[in-house]
């Protein structure tokens, strides 16, 4: 059983390592809320994560440190190990699936440590990770259902109190349910007035279900962009510390992730993974009955895959109206994709690729199609620039 | 000329509106360095810009505030004005070339400004605002050769200080003058042993021609992705503050810029502007002595439009190998393609667009071509794909 004593010995074990990051005011992000972020996309190695492993590996025995700890993670929690490893001057191995992105491989072992790739997916390299540790009597550290683990987060929720002694109540991402648990303890032991909600992914709801059901569900399949919360089954130490100390737990969509995502590029200048940003979607999104309340939503990780943020920003240009394929129908002689082009430019649109065809089904026997990739203001410029094609006489298909 | 008196006046007045925003260590930006970054994208407003209007219009007499401010600018400075005037109670006009972004018109009226559109560009709408303020007696903010607006800026040389005892150097990113002016008075003024370096884009040098010819030139194009630095001529008091306080002005292209904004997001889950990056990218790329030397690089602003953003990305990315567009020329007869997915799919790359042309000049008359767009993990994975397309016998082109 966690005490809060613990809770206040992590934070000063991890003083000098852990960066005590900001809270920074989102007043844009839902009119009629009072939005606050807790940066821990901030923190050293990118995530909250470095908080558990660190006070976790801190507290071994010098024999278990001798020895070694192991881990398994193809994300946050292996930077985390290998960083609180390294510092304590101690080995850690991780166990990867080989088809990690070696982004992630090359960042685990710049801080430190060993890493071990296992062919085929997540369970292989968890199954491989226990056979490693029996064989060796390296330590397990384990991403969430430890209670040192969930002490070292619970370090968050102290800094909360700490920095904003007025908050009303903090949002916090659930994946395994290590974050959350720390810092709900942490709160509702010194606070309990304050309110603490969770949020989880609509692909992969393990926490909700369980808490809903009143026992440890277990999801078969999980999908969402948010990969650093796709976790198939809750901890049980973790689900019944949610159960105790967390008022409501919510979901969100992958398209109120992404939105996240970008409105916090947009408006806060800050960068969040998937998993990072369901605590500001769910403020965004209307998902908690916060208006008015002084809200901290926790901003729990920035590693996202650049490719991904790519998309993400793609799509979420095309929501807004900043970006419109036109796809126009016109007969197949000279000057038509000037009078095209003419016509887009003039209206001030900025066209950035161009596909022609001559053979297409939906096109007369002697016609074309064309597809003009744009970039446009909003969506009202897009309609004018539509009003102006076909006032010139182009069919436009879309 | 400036007190440093004004600049601790200037703090005073600023305490409770501006940030006073974070300096974060950036331990992977160049090895051998040691390097922070002080964070003034996450400034309200989303850049530094709010400090030197704010107190410009703070230090205005009953009189001139009864009558108003008006200011000529499309960006940063527009909304640091906006907000600048509101708060003190008092009107604004901000003239802009009808041209500008939506999202900037929106977010200069959201801080209360009236926006006046000219048709033309920043010059005609510069020689608008002259007029207007002529005919009704406004006072103008310039965006930076103004004392009270240079003692704005040079509060955040007070709080480096004050943030980081030992620091060595401050690299600072130069547009007009305004903001190094300030920062190096105040700096050399009360820690003389701290070396301030300024950067500009090498697509609008002016104050480093001012500089070396050692009086002020005109530019008469200036081009770059760095547009909140895009001055063709420094004031003439920033010019002399710049030769006075300022160590050493150096440039950077585009494509360094570029690279510093990736890194940022990936290293830091920072979102910079052009102009916010310059100093990051001048200390990546090895333009200064700093090895060894306990470094500030200024992240001046993040209001970067997004569709520039997502340029940015994939133009890191197909830098640093993590997307490639094979082209590939094939018999056009039934299989080919999937042939061709097949040995990119066992390979890991992930397909994100496919063109298949039938009529090109480059191919066989019974042939065609195909252009497929991977997402990849770097140049060996793009290599081993390019072997594996080759040996089962597809004759790729690039």
């Amino acid at each position: 059983m966690l005490e809060i004593s613990e809770i206040f010995n992590a934070a000063a074990v991890l003083k000098d390592v852990a960066r005590k990051t900001a809270i920074i005011p989102a007043p844009k992000l839902r009119p009629g809320t009072d939005i606050y972020l807790k940066t821990e996309n901030l923190q050293l190695t990118g995530s909250f994560k470095l908080r558990g492993a660190y006070y976790k590996i801190s507290q071994l025995s010098d024999e278990e440190k001798a020895r070694g700890v192991i881990a398994c993670s193809a994300g946050n929690h292996a930077q985390g190990v290998a960083l609180g490893a390294t510092h304590n001057g101690i080995k850690s191995l991780i166990c990867l699936p080989a088809g990690a992105p070696i982004s992630k491989i090359e960042a685990t072992k710049g801080y430190g440590a060993e890493v071990c790739l296992v062919p085929g997916v997540y369970d292989d390299a968890y199954a491989r990770a226990i056979e490693l540790q029996k064989e060796h009597g390296y330590s397990f550290v384990h991403p969430f259902d430890d209670p040192k683990v969930i002490a070292g987060q619970g370090t968050i929720g102290l800094e909360i109190l700490e920095q904003m002694p007025d908050v009303e109540a903090v949002i916090v991402p659930i994946g395994g349910g290590g974050l959350i648990s720390g810092v709900a303890f942490a709160i509702k032991t010194l606070r309990p007035d304050v309110m603490v909600y969770g949020v989880q992914s609509s692909g992969a709801p393990s926490m909700a279900a369980s808490l809903k059901e009143g026992k440890l569900c277990h999801l078969n399949d999980v999908s969402t962009i948010a990969d650093g919360i796709a976790v198939k089954e809750p901890g049980v130490n973790t689900f019944d510390m949610c159960n105790k100390y967390v008022d409501e737990v919510v979901t969100v969509t992958d398209d109120e992730i992404a939105a996240a995502i970008l409105a916090l590029i947009e408006q806060q200048k800050l960068v969040a993974e998937g998993a990072g940003a369901v605590a500001v979607a769910a403020a965004m999104f209307g998902k908690l009955p916060i208006e008015g309340k002084k809200t901290v939503c926790l901003v729990s990780g920035g590693n996202i895959d650049v490719n991904t943020l790519s998309r993400v920003i793609t799509r979420g240009l095309s929501k807004s109206g900043r970006n419109y394929t036109f796809i126009v129908d016109l007969p197949d002689k000279p000057g038509q994709l000037s009078g095209v082009c003419n016509a887009v430019g003039q209206k001030g649109g900025n066209i950035i690729s161009v596909t022609h065809e001559r053979i297409n089904g939906s096109s007369a026997i002697n016609g074309c199609t064309i597809r003009l990739e744009l970039e446009t203001r909003d969506k009202e410029h897009i309609a004018e620039i539509r009003t102006a094609l076909t006032e010139a006489g182009y069919n436009v298909l879309n």
